[in-house]
């Protein structure tokens, strides 16, 4: 279990480089090669780095800023892989830091020299229900 | 590479479970213990056999009938995690079996005295883009 504090640390970097729209620090949090996945809201599973670096690109190039407060962090490790699952809820600066949104978000590292990398990322809005 | 066949089966028994309604089935799907994760399309986040399991309880429950034809299907493989990622596409029947809509899953399985038990899967709509 000596793990999870380097684990978390690894996603927590993830949406550092999320919302510092910073290419460069999101690549350092993926790991590489043909089997990587990523899911972002509402779009088809995008596969290998290529791919999936390439969303990153142009989420960060489009307009709009993300800012999250991550909340309801879980993990668990088996062997080199970790799960952490959490919300990503979306502040909206616009209406004075309320919560816009909140994305579900199911993200898989593999250990590889001793780093976490980012192996998948699912990401999905909870619909608020009755 | 050659858990990679046990690994589809795995997958393959979690989309009969849920065509079938089978709750019997479902179990036998999933691992057991409070790391078990699951995000229905649109849904929080559920965490832990119970909760997950009580999902699936109402889920097959509920009105209608869920049937797939899974496509897109990629796995891999580290260590005794093993990830797959697909489409589940949903026939509605009513319309002469055309696909209702594509959801993008993520499946995370480990390898618990030989067998492969799901720990994580994460369900989301993909909308149609322009």
């Amino acid at each position: 279990m000596t793990a999870l504090p380097e684990l978390l640390d690894a996603n927590q970097a993830f949406y550092e480089a999320h919302e510092q729209r910073d290419l460069d620090a999101m690549i350092a949090v993926w790991s590489t090669g043909d089997d990587v996945v990523c899911v972002h809201p509402g779009w088809r599973i995008l596969r290998g780095e290529r791919e999936v670096l390439s969303s990153w690109a142009a989420i960060f190039g489009g307009g709009g800023r993300n800012q999250f407060i991550i909340t309801n962090v879980e993990a668990f490790v088996r062997g080199d892989v970790g799960v952490v699952t959490c919300d990503e809820n979306l502040v909206d600066g616009s209406a004075g830091a309320t919560i816009a949104a909140t994305i579900a978000a199911t993200n898989v590292f593999e250990r590889r020299d001793g780093a976490w990398r980012m192996v998948a990322h699912h990401g999905s809005p909870v619909v608020p229900r009755m």
